[in-house]
């Protein structure tokens, strides 16, 4: 068993208190910040944080904070699991009340639309050198209602600083929550954020009633495009082969859980992106996803056919089943070539 | 559309009515060979073929034979779409009555156990020179009821005669079904007959009531061993990334229709493999698969603990529980150190 240490996590929705249960588990000081007054008393007071864990008991020492300065004294290693779109704010927020180094954690998933940054480059431009320690982020196929079960979970951590991410792993591991050391952040970062993209994918091709068949084929074509682009920015090709990439695409596309799934689902079904936004009534990750990468593409110069067609479903109001027709009766018909593209590619950097 | 030809189609199961579909719908004049006279009498008076496509009408240019001599009369190629177990028989008796050489297709999906052949091996194995021009394999995700109902497939066509696999594509190609030459014969037929190995895997995570998260670790791990294994039997990793690896594996581990699926989720839930045999009541390919792939991991010195700790479940009466907690607490904790064995392998050979 690892050292113990004092551990911040900064979020205390669904993941950010299951990797809270985890490190408490390994016997860690935690402390779990939100900023809704009544959420926090609950999980001091009651030990449940129910609105995002339904009937999970949390161990004692999580300890819920309020206040940045408070939460953040005497500590070094922050988890930081607030929604992409919020980082920025948290991150001004802790700079205005610490001076001190911090390892920052990230462990969520997207890219910065229009900006098209990664999650550790915003991280980076936001944070005050002197603040910041090192950046680590974690990913992998982790429902986090599964993690606050205990149930067997794996998930990969990555640094520019590798032994920072060794670090990290060694607070996570235990029995139930493998974490594997990955030396390629920006195909970790890259992975877990583009998966989303074919959850889309495979949402519509469900909702379009097209099957399995149909389905496997659009997985398998979009792994290769989204690997094709990770590749151009710096990543290695094998890491979307592993955790961040095809283990967390099956999680995404198995579950009917996912947000983005059923987002693709109504658009199959005939609805336009107004009417699904509106119908879902939350963020939907991947339709922002889209943008970026589409932008990322054109920046690149990488073909992704199956990005393009959902550009053009979401922003261009084109029909879906012609959308995915087109996809369908593309001339190319050597996968090798197709596939092996993404290795050339790699080996002419 | 390509040149119209006569082909028969040799099994008149699930998957060789539908690929015969796919072949009438391009026009071709197809023979369909079945031994059942009743059966064969169905398709050609009331064109349906209830008992393995049920509410499926099919195209009037399918003409079902019972008498082999007869269905090979004037044909070029055939598509072989018969029990693994029983292409050895099937081939003996076309050589009894066929001496002009033939094109092969074969559609199946499995390894030879206790020979470890590769299903084109056993058919060059047990065809006469003389007889056979080429062997071509035909493999992706592919529900049969889906391509009857014409919804959009797509599969990978391979041989040592690329030729002779664009011959392949060409015959079958529409809208519908859409058809990729790989030039990796080898991987496309391990590939196909592996995944099997996962979804039983996958089937035992699921019936231990393990979740979503252990699942997706134990098909990227599993893709990850697999893959080791098939390039050193000569395939290339790339393929393992393609329909016949990911693709294929994406439709047995989310469809609940997998046989091997369903024998893994019976295995979970403590039920060892005469009971699972029982309640099954018909074969179950991933158990001979499994065997066969423990018998080429000692061949072939290749690490794969998933295989391992699946024999010691089917064969020595392990636990399911102990076994799967036994791969979660492996060491390994760099998973792209693990990945990179698997290209390294390769371009040692």
């Amino acid at each position: 068993m690892s050292q113990k240490d004092k551990i911040a996590v900064i979020g205390a929705g669904s993941w950010g208190t299951a990797l809270a249960m985890v490190l408490a588990d390994n016997d860690h000081e935690v402390r779990l910040w939100g900023h809704k007054e009544k959420q926090i008393k609950e999980i001091n007071e009651n030990h449940t944080n129910e609105a995002y864990l339904p009937a999970i008991t949390l161990p004692k020492n999580i300890v819920g904070y309020t206040k940045l300065d408070q939460v953040l004294e005497g500590i070094e290693t922050i988890i930081l699991a607030v929604p992409t779109k919020a980082i920025r704010e948290v991150l001004q927020s802790i700079a205005e009340v610490r001076k001190e180094p911090l390892t920052i954690v990230h462990v969520s998933k997207g890219i910065e639309p229009d900006t098209s940054k990664r999650i550790s480059e915003m991280i980076e431009e936001v944070t005050p050198t002197v603040l910041l320690k090192d950046v680590v982020v974690l990913s992998g196929p982790s429902h986090a209602e599964e993690v606050s079960l205990r149930h067997p979970t794996t998930v990969a951590v990555s640094s520019k600083n590798m032994k920072a991410a060794e670090k990290v792993q060694d607070l996570f591991i235990n029995q139930n929550f493998r974490v594997y050391t990955n030396p390629d952040i920006v195909g970790v970062e890259i992975g877990g954020a583009l998966k989303n993209i074919i959850a889309l994918a495979a949402g519509i091709s469900d909702g379009l009633g097209y099957g399995d068949n149909a389905k496997a084929a659009l997985v398998t074509r979009g792994l290769a495009e989204i690997t094709r682009l990770g590749v151009k920015m710096g990543a290695s090709p094998l890491t979307f082969s592993g955790l961040a990439g095809i283990g967390d695409l099956i999680v995404t596309c198995t579950s009917t859980h996912s947000r983005n799934w059923r987002a693709g689902n109504l658009l199959g079904k005939g609805k336009n992106l107004d009417e699904v936004l509106e119908n879902m009534g939350m963020v939907v990750e991947g339709v922002r996803t889209t943008r970026a990468a589409y932008q990322l593409a054109e920046k690149y110069d990488v073909q992704m056919p199956i990005t393009s067609v959902l550009y053009d479903i979401l922003f261009n109001d084109i029909d879906a089943k012609d959308g995915v027709d087109r996809l369908m009766a593309r001339t190319k018909t050597n996968e090798m070539e197709d596939i092996a593209d993404i290795f050339m590619a790699q080996n002419q950097d």
